[in-house]
């Protein structure tokens, strides 16, 4: 079971809304099916050349180990070698807040969204925002 | 000068819409801006895991040598070491039909849009009808 | 919806069993789930160091583009150069008979396997006997 | 000499029994013979996209270097370049510990195991558990 379109369009623009409402800088946001491939993608006007990958890599690192990249920070912090060792075992890893998990009610694995643009801690709000105005559940740690 | 999101939007838009009146199977559609960096993309329900990376190679190769991937196809059939060396040096570059450059009325490129999932000539008429929908023109070689 | 560690069990069970009555030689089942990701493996005794490699390449390949390696290899043999850039841009991709898609009865897409060792056509035999011994639907092309 | 199928799957049989027993997060276990190349590969119910690569990575680590990744966590927290280094040079790495070398009785290397899914720690002590119950001898750092 994963995310469709429909619902991984309405977490985007959930998310953008919520950062035009907060005064965010132009966000990227990424969302990802759970098998960790791309389901839809919007980079506003004015978010650097790169922010799909650095948006990627959080969603991607979340889905590929079954963690919010926040949880990936804290590990970063206490064992760089370990994050830099599953970067290159598992591919684009951001271990930064901005990366959240998405589960149904039920508790089932739906997908990831991978936010960059502003802050870490403001990416993150973003993506939780997206996910839950689209009546989902965000797992940040 | 380059897409806008907005304008990325409409092109996506308008190709799915192509595609589901002519019938063709579920598409992903990329659009890069005239850097060749992602600014949309859109995944439809049942288009394989890997369509983002194919439809990205096809937009990524036009605007990376300015050519719309047709045209790559024919370099291809003629000397496919030449495709093989430049996709080791400048990255993903998928040389059959539908990736194709966006140029405005003046000939500015602003960008290009790939689509993956149906064959490819099917491919290259959904990016075709996308950007000019879009009121832009659409170059296939 | 994927396939669970229980089927996939099964079905290299299965695999293995017609490889053994067939007196094919030694095999190597993998199984992936419906995101290309690996469920489970098993090399038989005196299967070579890298069948995994190109089992995985097989099944990696098929549910990365939705079809089964048989029809890989019929576009290979039609564009190399499109199988070799897929390649780049996707990662492993080895398309000859024996990556196999799974699909339910109701045609939703549950994983792929793919299998080496013996003939690219028994191979394929093999993958498909383990599909249909797990009550499942396997796409050869 | 090597580890045969049959011992890779006793291995993997216990080692999930040993964290069904402990109430750990579903895991996956990576069985590799003496040459570092993939003899079996279970991954449960629930455990993240990426856990093969983690795995491999930790028995690929120990094989290569001779070491169980204990041992090589030790390493890293020393010299993270050096680990950093051999990474690059060797492949998969992952520098924590749950990837043990496994021994006969008179001391020869046949294999290593790696699991991924609950902490390090406990990823280790299940490791050991598959080991030992086959009758075999695990090596952790």
């Amino acid at each position: 079971m994963s995310l469709t379109l429909d619902q991984a369009r309405g977490i985007i623009a959930a998310a953008r809304t919520h950062g035009q409402e907060q005064g965010l800088k132009p966000l990227t946001v990424v969302v990802l099916d759970a098998g960790g491939h791309v389901l839809a993608v919007e980079r506003e006007d004015g978010s650097s050349t790169k922010r799909f990958e650095v948006a990627f890599g959080k969603a991607h690192g979340a889905v590929s180990l079954g963690l919010g990249s926040r949880a990936l920070m804290a590990r970063a912090e206490q064992q760089p070698f370990f994050i830099a060792a599953v970067t290159h075992a598992v591919g684009a890893l951001v271990p930064v807040p901005g990366g959240v998990l998405v589960h149904d009610a039920a508790g089932d694995l739906l997908g990831a969204v991978g936010v960059s643009g502003d802050t870490s801690d403001n990416d993150e709000a973003a993506a939780v925002a997206g996910v839950e105005a689209a009546g989902l559940v965000a797992q940040t740690g």
